[in-house]
């Protein structure tokens, strides 16, 4: 598993600061620090939420006034939201260990866990020192696994383009939306680039992949994608080569924005929610993502059940002022509405849906020539036992 | 149980037509007329998807149209939604059963059940036919019982105010919303009002009844509100008087709305959202509705888990600015937020939220002085269960 360790100039290194103290018993590292041989070029997206984590308001600041970033120190177990003055505190002090123990500066600062509670700073102490003292020892998985909540496999991605490589590694579990959960990502690469473009580039390419798995609407308090570029390649991206990165970049974090829907809590089933014939992009998204967000849609998907009214109902309250008469509907390659309901085998796409891991539905409104892509997962027994235990 | 059958001048029947044949050997009627002995005002309130059933689109225009309606015909089994230019001539063919055996014109018509499949006009003639057969002796119970298709009880409300009834009758079940199930509501009346004084009583009971249960974002392809008032107890009702009327109008449109989320599928618990100290009203409203959408604050309602960090996270999601150290958040009367974790009793939040069936979730914002209440039910086992069943 190739990822962030192994782009040139990156070095990564994990320790265990038992920061969610029911975890102490278990082997569960929870602390990554990521450190960049030379300053990197910085740009990242946080949440949009009101409520934001410390570490996302600092980290936030950090990406605003440094051209240069030399790390990233993240912990799991503790999200270190709804903390307060002393959240910010402790958000900083965590920054501060890293740069007092690698002499190099500024850090960016990302949480995930439980929300509420304060940081336990002797123990987030001990995690960072321990994964300071064997930088460039751990692999990509290791970091991966590092910043994992209730995700149940580390997620990865690696590029290899002309002259330069991107590595990411990703955090996510949670229904992701309209879920709370925490998404976190941090992207790696070794090409120069300038900020602005750089962060041109992870608009892009974020637009396509973490915001096309509705992570946007309700996303987290914590909700972090960091990229940093140290030009250890030599390669240099600019306007005319630009779309060879973007490319890269694109891949990389579609990759990991599809091992989060995979992993959504209780999931069992991807759908692919395509939406075409649309008159802007704008239109075929909000379908898209309505299809996507609709319980009685993931619930469908997880009986199975080919139910095209629920995704014909679901599309018409987007808003979108689509014409009914107009819609076409497959489930795999079944057409099953076309303006009324199609003549189709249902036992056949019952088949199709029980038998594949991805179903792909398409939704073609016929007023245009816009399309967006969504990705959703099914809605189980499993969710509502995850997300209704009593905590401890 | 009285509702719309004890309202002087309005008369019900019920049939049976075997609209969905697996019911056929089930004593479940499945058609009901309702007949205004005096010609009365109508006003109404559809559903706001783009997808419209054909019974709906035909009593929109029937509603705009004529100042003065004779009575209802509906049924459950078959929504005659997705059903294209033969569903809207069957819609028609519907009322016209009714005029033809009654003598009176015009009939307003609704239908509920499944999607995209086409009515059988020969079994919902005989329905029709033995409903106006017994006309006036249907009960109020049994006038709701004949629109039910999910839903576990009839819902029926009424109210006496000074020298005039109002009855109310409804059928919801499905998770309201986002989910796509159809909400009908039919509402009788003996004032005497002009249609622009009834319309604008039916909009303002219906912002805080129907569309305070998150009915409204995603509204299915059928839902539909119609009251009709035929001045039967010569109470007349003008600009002056007009708050005594609404008041009834409200706490009928209230009662059923309650009902509906009590028996929302596979719902245990009614969760009350209160949010004030907003700066507006609408803004108060958004922030109720995302976390009464919020299937992470529902599954945790389920739980009986006052996870109050998902419900700041959802109130931070509806994007109205608000300011997270100015937040007070109370479950029951336990304050478990203020800016930062409240110091309380875990266990006696839990025992509150375990032994009570109707759970309430107060927000302050601290923004202002606005406010809004929705409700909206607990996330279960059972309600993916039934969503996720493979039909037939």
């Amino acid at each position: 598993m190739k990822g962030i360790a192994d782009v040139k100039g990156f070095l990564c290194g994990t320790g265990k600061g038992n920061i969610k103290e029911t975890l102490k018993l278990s082997n569960k590292k929870d602390i990554l620090v990521i450190v960049s041989e030379k300053p990197a070029t910085a740009a990242a997206i946080f949440t949009t939420n009101d409520v934001k984590a410390a570490p996302v308001k600092l980290s936030q600041k950090i990406v605003k006034t440094y051209e240069k970033i030399c790390g990233i120190v993240a912990n799991s177990g503790n999200a270190n939201a709804c903390t307060g003055e002393r959240g910010m505190k402790d958000a900083k002090t965590m920054a501060k260990i890293c740069q007092k123990l690698t002499g190099k500066a500024p850090f960016l600062v990302a949480s995930t866990g439980v929300i509420g509670e304060f940081l336990p700073m002797d123990r987030m102490k001990t995690g960072i020192e321990k994964a300071v003292g064997n930088l460039g020892k751990a692999t990509s998985k290791e970091a991966a696994e590092a910043i994992m909540t209730t995700d149940t496999f580390p997620k990865t991605a690696y590029f290899e383009g002309k002259g330069f490589t991107i590595g990411g590694i990703a955090k996510g579990a949670g229904m992701i939306d309209p879920a709370m959960a925490t998404m976190l990502s941090f992207i790696t690469t070794d090409v120069e680039i300038e900020k602005k473009l750089l962060e041109k580039a992870l608009k892009e390419a974020n637009e396509v992949s973490f915001n096309a798995i509705t992570v946007d609407g309700d996303m987290s308090t914590n909700d972090t994608v960091i990229v940093l570029a140290n030009g250890a390649s030599e390669k240099r991206i600019t306007e005319e080569n630009y779309k060879e990165f973007l490319d890269g970049l694109t891949n990389i974090m579609k990759s990991l924005a599809y091992q989060i829907v995979k992993d959504g809590e209780g999931a069992t089933k991807v759908a692919r929610i395509k939406v075409i014939g649309a008159r802007t992009k704008k239109e075929a998204r909000k379908v898209a993502r309505k299809i996507a967000l609709s319980p009685l849609v993931k619930t469908a998907i997880f009986g199975c059940d080919p139910n095209w009214g629920r995704i014909i109902a679901a599309a018409g309250s987007a808003g979108v002022k689509l014409v009914e008469e107009r819609i076409e509907l497959k489930i795999g390659d079944y057409l099953l509405f076309k303006g009324t309901k199609a003549d189709y085998d249902e036992s056949k796409v019952h088949k199709y849906m029980k038998e594949n891991e991805e179903i792909v539905i398409e939704v073609d409104l016929n007023l245009g020539s816009a399309s967006f892509e969504y990705l959703t997962c099914d809605f189980t027994y499993e969710y509502v036992k995850i997300n209704a235990e009593y905590r401890t």
